[in-house]
């Protein structure tokens, strides 16, 4: 049944949240964007999906100020895609939500967070157990033991690495 | 641009979440649970989307653990749907996303919620700033200076009340 996108009669910022981050896929480029994916091919290498849908999902991003597009390159034209402020602030949810479907799988977990200054793994809250609250720029992620996606993207996210931190691909 | 409902191929945790709660207006129906509604009617009047839509959520909620349904009134049989522990679970994500929604609109906020222990109110990430983290039940939703919805059952909350209590229309 069709819906239109957005929640006009919502009184609150869940209808909002929604019209933003709300539609398929969304949270997912969200997701891998803090993970360091910054280019549209290599968003389409992680997320299977058409090009077209990708296409409108990061301008719907861009459009409300979730991510900022920059040309990184002139001839051809390429652009990256990197989360402003606003959608730095996304992290908790999208860390919550990400353990709360874990835990409703029977796998382990592809990847691990921690704070990066003390080693702890994060707490379900995203909280550091030793330290308290953790800014994005201090999660550290880790390889962990459950099954992963073997594309060169994934591969270049099968270390250590600092969230935000840009993936390079191997060549 | 059809996209399946599932995201077979993701390899977090994240894919699993949207395949349960991703589907549009679930996240609002979740909410609304945990702000007290239970009946399928008191639903439909907060949402204002169509029947089969609603009973669509609710099932697929109930299908995968995060609602119980349970009967509440033989003739005509009436039902009601209940939060389960799993569904509890994602009141972080729900709070966190519906302030980032809140901040990027216009609006002051329709309801704030504090730590019924103290009183103070949450932070962003939904924490006591005096007493640490609050699970759901210790809530305390309040009145804020926002717009709020004016049907019966946006009315029975707008009094001071702890999260998960159930509604009582105004007859």
């Amino acid at each position: 049944m069709a819906l239109g996108r957005d929640y006009h009669g919502q009184d609150c910022g869940m209808g909002r949240a929604l019209e933003v981050v709300g539609e398929r896929w969304t949270l997912l480029i969200v997701q891998n964007a803090m993970f360091g994916v910054r280019r549209f091919n290599d968003f389409l290498t992680r997320l299977d999906i058409p090009k077209a849908v990708l296409a409108e999902r990061l301008k719907h991003l861009v459009d409300y100020g979730v991510m900022e597009k920059r040309n990184y390159q002139g001839s051809p034209p390429r652009y990256e895609y990197e989360l402003t402020e606003r959608g730095r602030e996304l992290w908790l949810p999208v860390y919550i939500l990400t353990g709360w479907g874990q835990r409703i799988t029977d796998k382990e977990a592809p990847r691990t967070f921690h704070h990066a200054e003390c080693g702890a793994q994060l707490d379900e809250a995203g909280a550091c157990p030793n330290c308290g609250s953790v800014p994005i720029e201090k999660v550290e992620m880790r390889p962990g033991p459950g099954p992963k996606r073997t594309d060169p993207v994934s591969r270049a996210m099968n270390r250590p690495r600092r969230l935000l931190e840009p993936i390079v691909r191997e060549q």
